[in-house]
């Protein structure tokens, strides 16, 4: 298991970790990648990366899902714990001959959803 | 891994795949069984494929579920990658005595988010 | 494979089963530990267990965001079908020397839809 240091810039932010998690994987691998996001205001996903307005729109998306109710969680964070939670705390991508087979326009990205701070995300091959 | 091609045939769609799924497993197989889904504006679910209503009133919800905000991305789809990453890119299905393990009512569908389009699905048994 | 056995107690509801899944994981295990839940009305997710106002709230809010459609399914849980595909049927978490490696403050949840009833959690090890 590998971990990637990530470091977000604001408060809710996408970046793409696609290089990062390519390092880790081996000449000789074949199988499966699991990209693991150890925290609970952060997610991690997969989607289009050639053009930035995705991910903007993403990000605002997000955050106008956020239902309008009254959170009871005192540290008031109660949004960043709910979409870490429908995005998901892990990605799997196929790996042939040693690289990511990801689709011709995906990307991985890691998701803040109550930063800036700084991250890990766990990276191993199956 | 082993590609399948699905067509969809509507702008948002649910496909029942488990049968395309299943034949890519071979009879000595025990692990799990990765499904994976290469486009940006697609995703797969597993859910309820008995009655035909469940995918109806998923895909109906769906559309609801996206935010009435202004999105920026040129291509006009934004909801549609809203939706894909909230979905998810991948399944994954215990596999034992090389059978796919679903519970008594579940299905694998692929969801078709921005169609008509010829798709692919990547499935591998680990 | 192991199978776990979840009693739920109310009609939504989120179950930590982070101890009931740390004791299938046996001491020499290193790779992966898939959780699967076999129900369409039910889900996994992975978030914080050290406040209990988070499951709470997280409860709440998946409640408020099912859109306020008139769904065709006669069985009436279209919103339990909804919230499954969304949150999804499984997790992954990584395991390093027979110990699940969770971040600090994650736990593992079965999320009841539409209980209470008596579930079923799919555990193993790749």
């Amino acid at each position: 298991m590998n971990s990637i240091e990530v470091r977000t810039a604001a408060h809710r932010q996408m970046v793409d970790i696609t290089r990062q998690v390519a390092t880790v994987i081996d000449g000789t691998d074949d199988g499966i990648c699991h990209v693991y996001v150890p925290h609970t205001t952060a997610a991690v996903v997969i989607n289009e990366h050639a053009d930035p307005d995705v991910a903007r729109d993403l990000i605002a998306a997000y955050e106008a899902m956020v239902p309008k109710i009254r959170f009871a969680h005192a540290e008031g964070n109660s949004d960043a714990h709910l979409m870490s939670t429908l995005l998901g705390s892990s990605v799997t991508v196929p790996v042939a001959d040693g690289r990511l087979r990801l689709g011709t326009w995906q990307g991985i990205f890691f998701v803040e959803l109550d930063g800036p701070r700084t991250r890990k995300v766990w990276v191993s091959v199956l």
